[in-house]
């Protein structure tokens, strides 16, 4: 037998309700809907911050996408050891978005310079205007202000858009925020913000509290286009970025390593 | 389309031969089948070193255990993105192993302790007796020789073996090393070291450069019972130990989120 926390946690995972709250819902929610903002209180200077969220079958995917499947394939009692089978499509949880996940012939996971895995964290805080705009995006002017404000983005950092949008995480449908047309609405980056941050700034990556590097209302993809295109990594569906400060703290990047991978799970990790 | 590359990676991924050859071979390899050993170079300080082998079909698994699977199931010339669905048991290429392994109702890998994937990173370098003894553990004796030499194991340590078995890495028979009974022959800890390192060190967990933490001669597995029963993790198959020093440098593990899990391929780090 497997142990039986094991069991009911992969069999509670099975989502029965959740396809159909994550598919079926057209309407683009009410901001009233989602959870009061977390208070912020800053870590202590040495701390390491789990920016990674919890990976299980109820959080929101890409619509269309499954839910991560996971079953007992050993059990203690009859061999010592208990283990579970994963399935999941790579763009899943809190998870990397490669350079081939949007360009043919990109680097793919196995490839990514593991020295880009470690980099200064800039947060940019954009959950003011976020709050009334579910398509508001990381603008050159955003930029400009954060620069104002906390100096020059350094080289070779990692560049996180905090949305606030987290907070929706619990309810799949306000996460995702569907149009009568199926498309998602969600924060992003814009095409031109992210340009300006590869070309510009020399970052090795950016990252998104949201399920997708652009907004919703985007249909050419530009931040993915512009960040995956230049051979840059993108990291989606952020968590606690807003206990983290806007510089200061540097990132880990847990990619995933699979050979041939466009992206997947990572655990994603600020040292302050 | 996918990214053509993307197609024959996964695609020459599909293990036709590997099974056979992980499975089928009865006899304990000699040791001259191995790989030379790799030059030892110190990486400059600051530099980060990859402990983390490339995710592939070939890679050897533990007996009984399938090799990883990799499906397209999403094409850059259909919807701009290319993705794979991954499939695997969790025990798979450079992974996790956390309580709930070998423990019922240990620890699951979302439970994880995220202060403790930050560590002083000890390493002890066995491998000069287990190039002539599979069967060679880390014993208490090799951790007072090292602390003769290299000073205390510092408090909340990740205490990694360097066997040099991670040569044997592109012929799995080698590493594997399965005796005419099907049992695996290569080194680990010590139980009686992984209980000095949990009860008198302090440790945060261990890892090794082998499949198990145990040598496969111990039928107790007294190294997991001793680290995993007490709430401590592992990180079985880590690549590039002989580049990193004794001491000095940190590591990071990137240990997966996903709720219930026992473990995972996770991303390590030495940061030197």
């Amino acid at each position: 037998m497997c142990s039986p926390e094991i069991v009911r946690r992969a069999r509670d995972g099975v989502p029965q309700p959740s396809r159909r709250a994550l598919f079926g819902l057209a309407g683009i929610t009410a901001l009233a809907a989602v959870s009061p903002a977390p208070a912020l209180a800053a870590p202590r200077p040495g701390a390491v911050v789990d920016l990674t969220h919890t990976l299980t079958p109820q959080l929101p995917v890409w619509p269309g996408n499954p839910p991560i499947a996971m079953v007992p394939v050993a059990w203690h009692a009859s061999g010592g050891f208990g283990q579970l089978a994963l399935g999941y499509w790579e763009h899943t949880g809190t998870h990397l978005d490669a350079p081939a996940h949007r360009i043919p012939g990109g680097a793919t996971t196995e490839a990514l310079a593991v020295e880009d895995l470690l980099a200064p964290l800039v947060v940019i805080d954009i959950s003011a205007k976020a709050a009334v705009d579910a398509d508001a995006v990381v603008t050159v002017a955003d930029l400009d202000r954060w620069r104002a404000r906390h100096g020059e983005i350094p080289e070779r950092a990692f560049v996180a858009m905090y949305s606030g949008w987290e907070r929706r995480i619990a309810e799949p449908s306000t996460f995702l925020n569907l149009d009568p047309q199926g498309r998602p609405h969600a924060p992003g980056f814009s095409g031109e913000a992210a340009e300006y941050l590869v070309a510009q700034c020399g970052i090795v990556g950016v990252g998104v509290d949201t399920l997708s590097l652009d907004c919703g209302a985007d249909p050419d993809y530009g931040a993915h286009t512009a960040v995956l295109g230049a051979g840059r990594y993108g990291v989606e569906m952020l968590a606690n970025l807003a206990t983290v400060p806007p510089i200061g703290a540097r990132v880990v990047v847990g990619a995933p390593k699979h050979a041939g991978g466009t992206g997947g799970p990572c655990r994603v990790l600020a040292l302050t």
